[in-house]
């Protein structure tokens, strides 16, 4: 690495939502976030140049909250929630933005205003990246992960580099078929999404309760099935409700179908399950590993752990911050 | 490229399968075989001194054939059916040759042999990096392949490399689940092997004929079903026989599934279909292209070519000499 980076001790991380923007320096040795700029509206319908400035404001106010000058600072990755050309630096197609920001250029403002390299990625990619870099994936050259929300994201890191695909849409393993026919998400019947989503999880504990199950659930949401959520299904599993155990293993034997053909396509040391409904817990891991283990290639699933993510909330920022050190590193 | 590399105008490629070997000298500029040495027996049960010794005679058998000093050789690269660590040069298990051939160096010897380096590579996988590098792929960056024949094996090129996996094992696409609960195998119920093989495709048209559909096959094969072979169901389909026709797209749409699945994972630009079952053609591939499209993102499927491949039995030759050329170049 040249001199000029390593005089550089900080790297910034942002994570671009629809809502707000959050960024943070993280310390290059601990490792460690060391100042924050949250709460930053993005300003997502205001057109580019408007978010541009609020990413900037972000890194800035974290910036000038740990005292650090963008001297200090060897790059900045922001993980952006579309399809991105990394390579590029083009955002395809973000839905949330004004007019699905077909096209755009963001890096170039923002590193115009901060005046030091700005990187982009796409957010469930980068955070597979952060955890590879900084979280559970610590010393793996080959990982997948899949985050689990309202949607089911990923992201494929091979021999420590990761994937984008020819037109920056790989890891979209939400979309894998699962079970061809099934339930359809935003995507195709019997995607994984489809099958996973926090929508389908809800509706597969909704329709126990309206099958007349014997459930905490149903006098903890007065039979409202609107009522129910991801948190409060976890909870009664982990008080031992079967009918909430019973969703939770369901929803894991089409994860564990998914990473078994993960496991056996790609022959990863990893794979890191995150993203709020993996709060679940062991429960929805020992059900993804079971199904996983026994539609796995033996070989290969023996050499693969399954383990939950450990950045959390800060997956975003820490993937955008493994993207510019990787970027730094392929410049220098 | 240095000079010394320059200097050579060839390359060597093996193809090891578990009756004969097959090698063949390619010219790098024509990119066509110059020279074959056909016929040799693997000696696949006496143990790894006798195989390296005749993969050695197959390549001076081509050398000689053609007339060419081994020292206007650049490399030599071995297709082998097995877990292959690359990087090491290990095969890690090939269940065809002896005691499975587990943790052996089958390269060295054939290197002392030959006198020029020496690479190995799974024969599924260096079929796809052939294609890559001499058949339908040429000029793409991003590539999957399958292999339809007896199994159901596959290869991916991710940005150019062939994607080895963490312990060998990537690009065993034949186990991927399209099917939860399905047929299953040598592999799990309902994997793309366990529906797509020639048996399967066989078991297939053996039930329709058992139901009493009106089909040429019955006379064909005089209800037999162990006279069936995936042949003569292309035959009969491609004169226009239902039942044939419906084996075909049956098959087709287990494919189409794992095919679409494989583009929202990795956004290839491009899916090759080889082997022997492919010469179904194009009644095969639009049964594929039809589930692909269905099942897969749409910006994805798009941008993705699905075409058969280019190569036919040399596909392990040609990958075999494009690794050899792909190491020259890392190296040199």
């Amino acid at each position: 690495m040249p001199n000029d980076v390593a005089s550089k001790p900080y790297v910034l991380g942002v994570d671009l939502g629809g809502t707000n923007v959050r960024a943070a320096v993280i310390d290059r040795v601990s490792e460690q976030i060391v100042a924050r700029g949250e709460n930053i509206p993005s300003r997502a319908l205001d057109g580019v140049l408007a978010t541009a400035g609020q990413i900037a404001t972000a890194a800035k106010t974290a910036l000038h909250q740990g005292n650090i000058d963008p001297e200090r600072v060897v790059g900045c990755g922001i993980a952006v929630p579309g399809v991105i050309k990394g390579r590029e630096g083009i955002v395809s197609y973000a839905p949330n933005f004004k007019d699905q920001w077909r096209g755009v250029q963001i890096s170039a403002p923002v590193q115009e205003s901060l005046g030091i390299p700005v990187h982009i990625g796409n957010d469930a990619n980068l955070a597979a990246f952060g955890e590879f870099r900084f979280g559970s994936g610590r010393g793996v050259r080959d990982l997948v992960m899949l985050t689990l929300g309202t949607g089911v994201g990923g992201g494929i890191i091979i021999d420590g580099k990761l994937i984008e695909g020819a037109t920056g849409g790989a890891g979209e393993i939400g979309h894998m078929i699962v079970n061809a026919g099934g339930r359809g998400g935003n995507s195709s019947f019997g995607s994984l999404e489809g099958e996973c989503q926090r929508d389908a999880i809800i509706e597969r504990a909704a329709r126990k309760v309206q099958q007349g199950r014997k459930t905490v659930l149903a006098e903890r949401t007065d039979y409202d099935r609107f009522a129910l959520t991801p948190a409060l299904i976890a909870q009664a599993a982990s008080e031992g409700d079967a009918v909430a155990i019973e969703v939770f293993e369901e929803t894991g034997y089409y994860l564990g179908i998914a990473v078994a053909s993960l496991i056996n396509i790609l022959n990863p040391e990893m794979v890191v399950i995150g993203g709020g409904i993996a709060q679940a817990g062991e429960l929805l891991l020992d059900s993804i590993r079971r199904t996983s283990n026994a539609n796995a290639l033996r070989a290969l699933a023996r050499t693969c752990q399954i383990v939950p993510a450990q950045l959390g909330d800060n997956a975003g920022i820490f993937g955008g911050a493994a993207l510019a050190l990787a970027e730094v590193v392929t410049e220098g």
